[in-house]
């Protein structure tokens, strides 16, 4: 009994964070089916269905964590909770078919609050054409926790890894990054006014496609449909959940390349401009490392380059270079930096 | 803000129970595509893939509801928590051949303790030859959860669904059952003397086979296997998991049947039965309404019984029957009753 307490060392796991300790439970693990064609390390993992590949990915959102009940609708929560997972499917290039959703609640959920909650769930389905197939409902001590699983499929030749991108590979980004961070800071600020003043009413006008970018974020799905009539297939892709910077670290990690990104080309929307500068925040780094944008970074031969120039979708923002070359961050003014990735990390939050 | 708070009317969910609750979020759920074959309200859910069918199940366990960590071995905990999702697996005559595993931890647990709760998802999967490829680790406000999805495969002339059960099929049931909910209350019995005494060490001695049954549970792959040696295709089957009554009647709602239960035939363990007896629990009780006991419960035609008479493996506990003539337990001494599901529920525990 009391078994937790007779362990004789103890490492913190923010001492390694979230992808270092993913890294340390899932080393060397062993194989045994053929059909396992990709598992940990990407935004999906693939199973070899015969005819096509099935992708696989699941993602896990905690109250008080990933989820601020106080400003979160659950409507606007269970829609994100779809979202979040379709966008990793995106990321492989694949189509999104079926989901599972498992829900912890504790008491303090009413019936109707679990309604309003699916009713987002439901909402996401109708828009991204997928069929919830099964879950778990159950309760929970702590609070409420929402894991997701969804299931896609892509054509063998179709599928994009995060491994893949060529020394001179164009790096694109679809949309703009940056706005999900500052909804976010808004409605911090709107709630620490809310909670010294007794309740004044948040002033949340004129904000809206930051509080959008954050409570309910899309998936490009038509960024993957766009591609495929542009016949352009990406050499690498990963969605940008925990920040453009480590995002792209990641894409030069698997690919063993390095970068070069341009401060420049960063696609700010100019309300997250204004909104980070009356923040005091930079807005280079809210853009490089605000996270859950949800957009998609990829990488194209410099061959397609002609394919997408002047696309109104997509931002060159720099290209893949020599790994000897480092990971570099090009400013508007003065010396190239080392990019580095300050992305959001549940276990530093 | 305040969101939780706005909602007009409310009921709660011990109302409905996790089964009611279920119902209600997932009746009418659309279906936009032709692959999936069947969604909520199996062990799993199915996918037509091609030349095979993808089996989908999943299932979260939460801290001080599904498990009490103050006797539950993290690592036999890692291995229950595959152990159940295969199980859902077998349950519809499959192959379990991947999983994902997504944690909620919170900062109570080293970096070693997560070890210690992966080696026993490792073992599981080394002992069933799963592959692990992929899951989501975050931090969590309140206790650990835990979600793990598995994906498995199936011959599609080869599913067994809970509906396809026919009057006068015989009900089958691998194994014993009530051994796990013994082996709980001996758990919570130590619990209360250890905390009562500040400290006495707990006895355990000679009830090894109720806590493995409670802390460690085996899927039983090894009837799926038997039953595929004898080449016998179960018309209806599910996994024990909420308790033996409980299940029977899920059976019956789904294929449309009656049946009558005999209480003389039920498996129950010597050890089994003489501990429920000294916690003055009724044997039947206990073996009709414990839970967790992972075994499989299945129908097969009457024509079958031959190819399973005298097999170790299974006992015939009864049969299906006219609907009309309703969900029966026909006891040892005395007069036929309805036979009733006290089984565990989430909401309630």
């Amino acid at each position: 009994m009391r078994y937790l307490r007779g362990m004789e060392s103890r490492t913190e796991i923010n001492e390694l964070g979230e992808f270092g300790l993913i890294h340390r439970l899932t080393e060397n693990l062993p194989q045994y089916h053929a059909s396992t064609r990709f598992g940990v390390g990407d935004d999906a993992a693939v199973i070899d269905a015969g005819e096509e590949f099935i992708l696989v990915s699941t993602d896990m959102l905690t109250e008080g964590i990933h989820f601020n009940l106080m400003y979160t609708p659950l409507k606007h929560l269970g829609y994100k909770s779809v979202v979040v997972n379709l966008s990793d499917i995106y990321a492989m290039n694949g189509r999104p078919e079926q989901i599972t959703v498992s829900l912890a609640l504790s008491n303090r959920f009413s019936v109707e609050a679990v309604e309003e909650l699916y009713s987002g769930i439901r909402l996401a389905c109708e828009r991204y054409k997928i069929d919830l197939i099964g879950g778990d409902t159950t309760s929970s001590a702590g609070g409420l926790v929402i894991s997701v699983t969804c299931i896609g499929r892509v054509a063998k030749d179709q599928v994009v890894y995060r491994a893949g991108a060529r020394e001179n590979d164009l790096i694109v980004l679809s949309g703009d990054v940056g706005g999900a961070y500052m909804g976010l800071q808004i409605l911090e600020r709107e709630k620490h006014v809310f909670l010294e003043t007794n309740g004044t009413q948040p002033e949340l006008e004129g904000f809206d496609y930051l509080l959008e970018r954050q409570l309910k974020p899309e998936a490009r799905a038509d960024v993957i449909q766009h591609l495929a009539e542009l016949k352009v297939k990406p050499t690498s892709m990963i969605d940008v959940s925990d920040g453009l910077a480590s995002e792209v670290l990641h894409l030069c990690a698997e690919s063993g390349t390095g970068c070069r990104i341009f401060e420049a080309k960063l696609p700010i929307d100019q309300l997250t401009f204004d909104t980070a500068n009356s923040f005091n925040i930079d807005p280079t780094t809210c853009g490089l490392n605000g996270g859950e944008d949800y957009e998609l970074l990829f990488t194209i031969a410099p061959s397609e380059f002609e394919k997408i120039k002047g696309d109104p979708h997509f931002t060159v923002i720099g290209h893949m270079s020599d790994p000897e070359a480092g990971k570099t961050l090009c400013p508007r003014n003065g010396e190239d930096t080392v990019l580095q990735a300050q992305g959001w990390d549940a276990f530093r939050a």
